[in-house]
């Protein structure tokens, strides 16, 4: 159910790219009750100057090793929730892709169960509550 | 109105490519009343190892020759066509570009009117209701 | 706050594509009242026949050097604040980077403050109301 579109340098190696990956679904398992097999992610590459950050927002200083993570997923998590799951995806990342904790940027897009199609042309989640 | 986010692998071919973006089109005008001009995509190449699944979910398959589909648009379409509008999409390109009709992802993301410009820096939908 | 997914044609200068960054951040700055700092893009190019489009709709014509602009931002800001910011943002790049006005496709797309973490894990926005 979440699908996840993530951004990174070009300059990042295969082993950091899975290791991001795989800490943002296990994040996803862990907190969020994403089944394991629910894992649907792209990682766009960019190319130099083509990701943009300044150097420092609400006194967290960027690298250009930035790595913004864009999880849609389906309504509607509890603010723990979210906490949980932003502190576990970040720390993660940190612990396993040499990534700075300051350049894991998070957002979450939660939209209704009716709206994802899983395959064959059907709404397999069209009978869930997103209430 | 709709705007649509396609992520494909680097192996499809150019008439593949053409037949998936036609068919997610005429799949919105004939189910969600969409405009036959009204037609904006972007297809986005995944180089090896960056278009992420699992084998198997909810027991459907899946190759690497997946396509994700991430269409924005108005606010609101009832559960219904919804369902036909995926149904449309994955039978047109199972059909038409050689695709797995298992491998066809699609979600919906549902904003207001007013939150689209389509040119010269107008909201040209803004009086229209979001219900 | 903003996170803006950028989509233009490979034709495109390193000159122009840095009008475009700072004509959105600087219009983000301006009507929407965003922090400077709080300044996070992506630059995605899209190689030829990638950036889909009619000819024309809505009676405005489109040419091949379309640019699409996906602002994700927080919950609410009014109608008036929307038109301001496409106004601002459209009239900013075609003054400074050569690009039609016609050829400036905007998207809002509103999620709450809770559903972001600009970095350490955190959700540094979430005790801000969205209501």
């Amino acid at each position: 159910m979440p699908f996840v579109q993530i951004y990174l340098p070009a300059t990042f190696t295969s082993a950091q790219k899975k290791t991001i990956s795989v800490s943002i679904q296990e994040s996803l398992v862990a907190i969020f009750n994403v089944p394991e097999k629910d894992y649907f992610q792209v990682i766009n590459i960019l190319s130099d100057g083509h990701l943009i950050h300044s150097d420092s927002y609400l006194d967290i200083p960027h690298t250009d090793q930035m790595v913004y993570i864009y999880i849609t997923c389906a309504l509607s998590r509890t603010k723990e929730m979210k906490q949980a799951l932003y502190a576990s995806i970040a720390q993660k990342i940190a612990a396993g892709a040499a990534v700075n904790i300051n350049d894991v940027f998070i957002i979450l897009n939660e939209i209704p169960w009716e709206n994802w199609s899983f395959g064959q042309g059907k709404a397999q989640m069209i009978h869930k509550s997103t209430g």
